[in-house]
């Protein structure tokens, strides 16, 4: 794995080993893509104006997320169906996240279940990703099952009253292989995703069988549940943000989803700063993810008010390659990468990031 | 025709079915074609700001347009000669419409004529696209015939003093295929369009038949010879759209024309928030086409103002690779792709849509 | 020469029937060339706002431009040496220029005399263009001549000190073919470009006998000399336009000399708005050239301010491809295109043109 | 090397006559290279506003430097290890701006000593650039050497408390070939940079050696053991030029060590109006580098007030060509493009040098 020294190449590398309907489902985003483009190409058009001579020693890259300790402001989002990219699936990449001290988040749709993954990586920090189902009774089995097996939050995704369209897997009438299961689920619910039939068989799951008629009070139930602290997954204003707060969200994911969900919404990081400014009263945390791939694209985002950032394809990329040492590796790179990026731009831990250290190119414009 | 799941694949499949001088015409733009590219571009400059957990029930496309109720807030704009792309051309075009509940506009200058359109579409709500001749009661004529055929409005186009100047038709000397007829009219004015002898046959025609020299008093003739309301087709300019009103137009369709008339003109939708402005206190209502290819793009257009948005060029798309079926198969994308904005917007019905759902993508400069 | 109907086909077709050395010198502009591509790029971010129902009778392009009546707004610019071009060269050009109805500007630099172009161009409205040598009894012979001969104005050029740096003239050694001669002098001074040595020739002739100490009071010298009204050609700052104006000239041609002279200069169409502004209480005419190539720019310069706009490269195309006949077809070119602009914009005159009819790009990026 | 008539054609020469790893490592960047593209396009977004007339006799590029008569406002920045482009690497180059009359910086990681270049180009204006080395007896004597052989100032780099992460010296393994030693010291600290093992050797050389939590004490340190003049070279902010001058510093050098420390950060011109203002009332001069590769760069960054522009990348491309003759031949280019800069730009000498020479495009979107 160390031949891999940068995210892309991890990228272009795995694109070459995954099967087509995997490699298509994993990299897709809504209808055209353009948000896919733009969540990379917004980062750019920041600027990191670094210190010089600050008397750096050691710089740390530690942080708290939501009271737990983690090993750097970089953490794995929840993506669907890991044992597509390789045989470990979730199970490896939660190890991954274990060995290298960061959040790992399990999604519900994944192919391991709650109780194999917090088996595997006990002393992960481990956040559990919620999809309400109409079955209310389903969705509540999920939480308490996370609340058991030691997850330490509610990452509840509220950006998906149905999936987006994704071209590719339309096409590809895309569907988990027959060799694998929805493994938080039993019956039909871990298996109804196979026989697509016709376009993407997971939008046909979704649509059947996920509630999109959910209100903020849903927080409130959930908060009536459950004693994990919920973090309101895939919020891109600043009054949404507000109104997940105040429904009882201890922390909001500024993210698009990676673009999957509809095109031509702002990039994630665009979004980010809206939603800080928003909250910034309130005793919240605030993370983003969606097109993070290098350590001055986390730098940035922490400059914006980021507590932490997360980031989905890039862990399945590494799965791919190498699954858990994949995974490993592109931690390493990125814990590299943003050392590097500390050091230089003269900040020798988390909590002396300040919000001049970043500016829209724009700034430079007026001379 | 279930293969084709967005504009861009229709259009692409379509240019290699249709005949080089069709295709031409239909795809061709004024000169260098700047603005044609901008009318797309224009669009993704935009960006949508989804509301999450709003409770969404069915979301509802329907509306009503100048009171007449549609199943969505797209239409079909009108273009000339559409057997050219299907030996059914505007009879398919306008059974499509009428099977999927969308306005079909018929173009003066068609190859089938307004009453074989209402026969073929008797429920589709139908208007009629007029040019003024200079002959009067030619156009007296056109507009009783679609009043008496049960047409519920008349477009006026007021872009087109003369036609554009698109390169490709001038290199290939357009002309209408001798088979075909100009089928509003009979003898010469129905195929003199055939002997272009030099340059553009479509512009010579125009040149010797169209009265130039129209003034929003044309409105008001137009106004004592039907009880139709009037569309003004053709707008970019806030004292314009005031002008057509103050003639007496109970709607304002903003419209570069599809890029065929001048280039370097604003994309429609650039053009459309200071139309929506400056009318904003009449009691009409305004429309756009231009560009139009996704799901998003409508909504877009919606949130700046728009009461229902309008294509052109899909159409041709649909028709030419299906006909009927084709046409369909357009709508069809056009509302698919248009629920799942409604959906992840949180937007559940038309009139629920507001002008904060969506920016200028320079908002995010602003840090 | 009816094959052609735009600008860039006249480009490329005439790059293929010239030689290189003569290919490279004319179509060259100064190191990295980005002003070059600016030239024409600047055009393309301003948008005309087309006015509807104006009521159009025959659109008129006739103006005057210092008192003399032309059949349209457009003009040549004086380019050296065109019987590089063309055998007829300069003769050619102005006798296509006459019969069009346009100034004809005659470079110092020409292989053509004076006299010779006045002969075979009686009527048109010529101007001579000027460079000031060092020996001022050179430059006033020049002077008279052309004022003899019946030419109109000088058109004395202002941004030359020195010749710009065009690498592909350095590379190719650039100078004259011995079979022409500089046939506004005599003897040395119309051979000694042959002679080039090293580098550029013609930059090698412009150091050596070019006056590159010049000051404003030369104008008045000018003035002193001759009745002809001056223009300075080569302005691009709003304090250079005054300064000109108050030493005596009658008009501004903002030019950055076709990108030729100095990269990283602003587009002469970027430069216009300042000049005008700067010049507005008093009574000169301003007009610009660079990169103008279609009708719709002409039509924006003119919107912000031009009386007339020029064009050096177009003819040199148009003389290549078919000597007089092809600038006659390009001057066609132009007119067709302006009168479609003139119609669909909704102005059917020159004097009929306001500053509203046009907007930069920038101007819709407010919603 | 008189074939070469532009930076970008010996940049282009030399890629293809230097080994891989040495052309790597002179021409990468950090990371994703965006910055590295950056400090050439930003030059782009700038607009030279020439004057024309002004009366030009001769046009003077010489000026002073901290009290040293240079023949132009470009010198040679430090760059490491240059017997890796040519035999005689720093001595070619050194002698070069001697015999150019322009400032030589020796790198503190220099294949050749700072006794070897004294004694080469004893007549040159030498600067020495040092890094501070943990074990400060070794740091004291490089000052003091540096001092004692006639060097006139000291650059101390700011920037760099970690080596940058370039790619393509970590896949490279980058280290000095066998037979060369940084000549400014003996024993290990002369040759350790061979064995890199794994990633880049020089990136463990500088980890290992460098002491990486400097503060801005550290330059009263300096002051208080030599008398040279030291000048902050690596800052990007306005605040840190604040700092450096109040600690001692006679200079600053804006620069983002051509963009190969972190990717993301402000191209160096951007940074330098920013730098100006905030010294502005101080009695220092700001130089700038990175990017520069024209005549009208060196030009823009003076009227945004730079008082000298220094070059990296160049000067080893003409290196690697041509040795010492490569290194003038680049040195004649900027010359000569700068002498076209000044005479068509109307400014005789750098002392004439305004700000209203210059202004970013954005300016003129304003109609
Ligand atoms: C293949 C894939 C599957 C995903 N599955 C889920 C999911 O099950 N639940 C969820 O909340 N988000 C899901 N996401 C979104 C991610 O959690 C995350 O927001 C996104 O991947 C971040 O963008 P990035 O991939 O550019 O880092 C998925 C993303 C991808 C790429
Ligand atoms: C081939 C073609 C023919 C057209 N014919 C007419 C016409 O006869 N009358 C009219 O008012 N508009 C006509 N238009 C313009 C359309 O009504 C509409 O404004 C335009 O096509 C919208 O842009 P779009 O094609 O990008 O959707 C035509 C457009 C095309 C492409
Ligand atoms: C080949 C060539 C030769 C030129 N020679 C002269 C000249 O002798 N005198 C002058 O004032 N301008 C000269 N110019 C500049 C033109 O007058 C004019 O400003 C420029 O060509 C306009 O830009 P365009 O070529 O994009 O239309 C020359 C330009 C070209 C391309
Ligand atoms: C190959 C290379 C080696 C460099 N070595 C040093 C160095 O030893 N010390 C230093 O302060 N800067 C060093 N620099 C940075 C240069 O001094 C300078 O800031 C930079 O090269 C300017 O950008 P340019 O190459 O685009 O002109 C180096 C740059 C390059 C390209």
């Amino acid at each position: 794995m160390e031949k891999y020294i940068s995210i892309k190449e991890l990228e272009e590398a795995a694109a070459s080993v995954l099967p087509k309907a995997a490699r298509d489902y994993y990299k897709s985003g809504a209808t055209d893509e353009h948000t896919l483009q733009e969540n990379k190409r917004a980062f750019q058009r920041l600027r990191i104006r670094p210190k010089c001579l600050v008397g750096l020693t050691d710089c740390n890259l530690r942080t708290t997320v939501l009271g737990n300790e983690v090993s750097m402001p970089v953490g794995i989002s929840p993506t669907a169906m890991q044992r597509m990219a390789h045989p470990d699936g979730e199970i490896a990449n939660a190890k991954a996240a274990e060995k290298e001290g960061v959040i790992f988040t399990l999604s519900t749709l994944a192919t391991s279940s709650i109780e194999e993954v917090a088996k595997a990586a006990p002393r992960a920090v481990k956040w559990f990703q919620l999809y309400i189902y109409n079955d209310r009774e389903v969705t509540r089995n999920l939480v308490l099952r996370a609340e058991r097996a030691g997850f330490k939050a509610i990452a509840l995704t509220v950006d998906t009253p149905v999936f987006g369209l994704r071209r590719a897997d339309v096409h590809n009438k895309f569907s988990l292989p027959q060799h694998l299961r929805l493994s938080n689920f039993e019956g039909f619910l871990s298996t109804k995703i196979h026989s697509s039939g016709e376009g993407s068989g997971l939008n046909t799951y979704v649509n059947n069988l996920f509630d999109k008629s959910l209100t903020w009070d849903e927080i409130k139930w959930l908060r009536s549940i459950t004693n994990l602290p919920i973090i309101a997954k895939g919020i891109l204003r600043g009054d949404d943000a507000v109104k997940a707060v105040n429904a009882g969200c201890s922390a909001i994911l500024v993210s698009n989803h990676g673009a999957r969900q509809l095109d031509g919404v702002p990039a994630s990081i665009e979004a980010l700063p809206e939603v800080v400014e928003a909250v910034k009263h309130y005793n919240v945390e605030v993370y983003m993810d969606g097109g993070v791939s290098t350590g001055t694209d986390v730098y940035k985002a922490l400059t914006l008010g980021a507590k932490a950032v997360f980031v989905g394809r890039p862990a399945l990329w590494g799965l791919a390659l190498g699954g858990q040492a994949g995974v490993e590796r592109m931690l390493k790179i990125f814990r590299t990468e943003l050392e590097y990026t500390f050091n230089i731009a003269g900040t020798s831990s988390v909590a002396d990031i300040t919000k001049d250290m970043v500016v829209h190119e724009s700034a430079y414009s007026k001379l």
